[in-house]
């Protein structure tokens, strides 16, 4: 076979870039319409409102709206819209923070660790179905390589001038 | 190394197809905010409305607002919505169908097709940013893999009951 010309080459690098990321769109449209509408026929909540209870599981003892916003990625009005709808819900509550008395932290109720515990294996079923036709090992592997992208080296982090 | 029971393999298994499903939220999170971000700063359209003018590049012939909504896998609400801005913003134009007279369909503009054009070289720009720190060997194996998941074979795919 011919070598490529370094045009070619940079034209298939722009190429197999969009191919990895059409990649990527095309497995978050096939999971997760199946995770919302399962999640919300089964257990009445939409996958927003799942991750934020999800991360309200791992600190019992609360999380501001700031640390909330933070790990789930979107934006504090975001956040606090979704924290008032499980509210009314029941599912969450706000209290004081025991670091700082002077600021508010969301925290699961009772009802809302309930709920939480439901959703969990709903999504766990879901995840189950949609992937069942992987086996062991393309599923760590893909995982492995999802990883190295998002653990891009220091040097190589474009500019995040926002 | 003692063998797994079953019970030990299947809670790992679970816990394998939830990393995977966290590792494309986490690409998709690492690459699409500052997509949008780009697009917009450079060129004044959201990645939604960047979706709706490719689509409408590759069919010049137009496309109907439910076949755009089957392509874009949103729901033809959202579409129209999209549509709309966009020929209020000159890029997109509706035109009676050549196939079916009764109906319409969305065809780019002049000004649309030169926007697509600028719109899809930041495109290509951000996600050879995102991406550099990939040999062609992982893109090209991610990719395999990604496809791999979407790919379901037809007796393993869930029973899709809407």
């Amino acid at each position: 076979m011919a070598e490529d010309t370094p045009a070619q080459t940079h034209t298939d690098r722009r190429k197999n870039e969009t191919r990895l990321w059409l990649g990527i769109l095309d497995v978050h449209s096939f999971i997760y319409p199946e995770l919302n509408k399962r999640l919300k026929e089964l257990t009445a909540i939409s996958v927003s409102k799942f991750d934020v209870l999800a991360q309200l599981n791992r600190y019992p003892e609360g999380l501001s709206m700031g640390d909330l916003s933070a790990r789930l990625k979107v934006s504090n009005g975001n956040v606090s819209g979704l924290v008032n709808r499980l509210r009314k819900d029941g599912l969450v509550d706000k209290t004081m923070s025991t670091d700082d008395r002077r600021s508010f932290v969301a925290v699961l109720t009772p009802a809302g660790q309930q709920r939480f515990a439901e959703a969990a294996r709903v999504h766990t079923e879901v995840l189950g179905k949609c992937l069942s036709h992987l086996d062991t090992q393309t599923l760590e592997d893909t995982t492995a390589m999802l990883k190295s992208i998002v653990n891009m080296p220091d040097n190589k982090v474009p500019s995040q001038d926002e």
